[in-house]
């Protein structure tokens, strides 16, 4: 016998949950998405006064009805995974965790409402609904591109910060406090805010020798933007390159470069992506059940 | 007989406006580039309020006359296509009608004037007046480049929005209502502005986290933008060389990369872009008309 | 004999102040470089308030000295070459024109000093100066991209700023007057500002239905930045092959991909960019003078 | 006797001051690394007002600390050197003074404490620590991409300033002393910011022809940035290949593009970077030692 034997009625809703295959694991996730845009679209109009003010029963309501589904939801998804510590420790049962408690916490010490925000957090899980791994499949090339320049964009990150430390330092020196440069901090977050072109304004240079720093700073920034495009960009052509070498044939890309991986979640370790014609998890050998 | 027949005149004038092969539909272009541009000019200088009071008669003629202009080559078009039906509820078709109403309304309803404001809708027809498709086809690498990027680029700006949304909301919880942080939709708007290097400056961070964070968004979007643009860098340098490789002798890129497309409109469905040599419409088999 | 003839005296000032290849041409050259500079620099300077209050003798001297040494290079420049026209009409002619004159202006009718500011134009004969020729042959490779690049980058431009008259219309009747949008022409300005990420923040959306639209141009134009990128990267990306593959040997660039060119210039018709062993202009056929 | 013979003390301590390979070398960096790191904090920490009101003691002291570890290290690099001057006129023998003296500096004139914020400088020595060549040597590809593009990328720098001032005089002619553009350098900087798309919006055009030049600065800026961005991009993808090439197995980067070097630094030079097996410095020839 098995060991990691669940009830049957539990590997049912397992399937439905955590797995997309099925109908009614398809009609979940189309269910779970729209809650969780409904939530998110309830926490924006709520923080607006003009509309809390005026619909605040409707949003309180709504916010309720949310709080239960997501808590409905919560409580099911421990109860049918095998080892529910490796859920409730996941990235996404923390995530569900920290954006289904925050009305709760406002019953009992109310006000703390602001923490409602944490919802947003849960739009991280339409990653996951949206199977926009199909998609990265398609973009497969970009994320080793992206995988084989870490190291070069980490230097390159590196020196970013480096340099804004000192020319903060130094601008700090020339403008002095009278000029909104109040502190190095702030004066290195002027720095950033010059070096990646952003250029909010609020603090600006107002000595000529301030002006001129600034503008080497300016054309610095301006001249830096070239290396971590150059990079992703040279990586991405020869991962493209290679890949499409191998296709002599023009198939459409998303089926060239991706294998072919199901939706199931396996129900002991909750892992994903498997190969389509996978028997046994690839993390804990647990047998993967089909629908 | 054919069932597709038009009176000899329609299909004369037909051929005037809806083609640019003859002289006289290149002379109709020319004079429609002319009244569009003409026409968006005025409405500008309409919108300067010390020009519209200055030239108030003057501006209200020539409105009226574009105007009109406008409404006899709504009509001619109607008519001289054999299902009108198929012209009106084109994109073009639209278009024409609401750069045309305005003035209309106004006589009507009176003093919503701004509405003159759409005819700038109308220069989207330039771009098939200038027959851009000419240029394009000189692009067509840029285009199936773009096309063979969608996918990833959706990816990206679907990442772009969901880090606006969690990371506005995050600097709504931070920043709060005292420092311009009003509302979570303003916080993203605030977040966007950011994340591209916009930077306007009406929205700031003031504390010291939150300006820790802003930070951070600054050189994530100064880091992203490398995504697109290799992307789109890569797509294009592949499907340029692929093209180049063919013509091993250096012809002009236009002739080399574009099939050769004559300006004929089929009288019947409007579809335009047929071989050079074609008889026959592509879209709906209708005899073409050479003048 | 050739009636191209030409005194001796004269063709040996030509040759001193049009080429560089002997030592009086090239000291030519670099007092030539430094005056412009000075030039330059004082214009700067007086346009300073506080420095021009202090110092405005010297400065006032300073440029009488510069006008007239402009004066008697101009003079000089007509003198020795055939036909004095072609130098007088010539690009370089006129803006050495320009750059002379202001300060006989200011003696005739006074005040309109403002002027002086043409003499900046001169900065662009340092590009001949430090024969950047040799550097732009460096980078030939460039040139050609950007120039085979050209059709494709002009419909962007294009593209660009039809968006752009579309959206600031479209804010115009969104924000209207009491936001700061004006008039269209300013809205039009407001967009071009976001739309390629500047951001000054002068005009600012204040409607959430604004911000929202905003929002999009930004990221709109966040994104459209990595289409004249992929265009410029991929083109030259090309030429660079093409031409590196050509030299086995790894050549310094400037040897592998530039032809040799000297620094004659043709004393009748100013032609430059001669093949190293030319004997003949290969624009008018004029004997070339070698000192 | 080799001439340049030391105590062995020194050379004892030269291998853990200057090199990294024993452990006692590896410790020596760690703890200089976190010193540095800790100086910095202080002085920023000092630069916020609040902070430095409330902790004045505990800051004093510990920059004294700092001072003194620094004072320590500054003279024994000194003595375990065998030409000292070498070293005190080295990059880093300067970096490390003048991070070193201001302390002592305040404690004679007193008051100029700004000049703490020297020892930002400091933070360059982290890239020696944290022995980036490794990871430069993962880039090295990046390095000569760089290199063999420095004389497009000056050439592109250089007329990026001339467009910068001749524009900024423009802008000054234009829009004068009212609208913000007080003088010429100001308005130089004004359009350096725009160019670079920073857009800081401290000053901006205000009459009609000055927001029409504006906005063809910043198009020319949006698509300026393409020239860098496709150079470097370019360059990469060229060593990139030729490197991956010569690869036919898919080592992992580092060791593929790197030779292997050691972390040893020659006690007579201080030249570093030796090759792993070598055994007399590149530089000056003198015998290397091992620990």
């Amino acid at each position: 016998m098995n060991k990691y034997k669940l009830a049957k009625w539990k590997i049912k809703i397992h399937e439905i949950i955590y797995e997309a295959d099925t109908p009614a694991g398809k009609l979940f996730d189309v269910i779970l998405l729209i809650t969780i845009l409904t939530s998110v679209l309830l926490v924006m109009l709520e923080s607006v006064e003009s509309i809390n003010d005026k619909y605040y029963d409707f949003l309180n309501i709504s916010e309720w009805i949310i709080t239960i589904l997501f808590s409905i939801e919560y409580i099911t998804r421990i109860l049918t995974v095998k080892k529910p510590l490796n859920y409730i420790f996941s990235f996404y049962g923390i995530v569900d965790l920290l954006s289904t408690i925050p009305k709760y916490i406002s019953l009992i010490f109310g006000g703390i409402h602001a923490l409602a925000a944490l919802r947003a957090l849960r739009l991280l899980r339409v990653f996951r609904i949206l199977k926009l791994a199909r998609y990265l499949g398609a973009s497969n090339n970009l994320m080793s591109a992206l995988k084989s320049s870490r190291a070069k964009i980490s230097v390159f990150l590196y020196a970013v910060i480096i340099i804004s430390i000192i020319i903060g330092t130094v601008m700090y020196l020339i403008e002095g406090e009278e000029n909104g440069f109040t502190n190095i901090p702030k004066s290195i977050y002027w720095c950033i805010v010059t070096l990646t072109t952003v250029g909010f304004g609020d603090i600006t240079p107002q000595t000529p020798l301030g002006q001129f720093i600034a503008s080497f700073v300016m054309i610095l920034g301006y001249g830096i933007i070239a290396v971590p495009t150059g990079i992703v960009s040279a990586e991405y052509s020869f991962q493209n390159k290679a890949n499409k070498n191998k296709n002599t044939e023009n198939l459409p890309e998303t089926t060239s470069n991706a294998v072919q991986l199901n939706s199931l979640c396996c129900i002991n370790c909750l892992a994903v992506g498997h190969l389509d014609d996978a028997k046994f998890c690839h993390k804990c050998g647990n047998k993967l059940h089909y629908g």
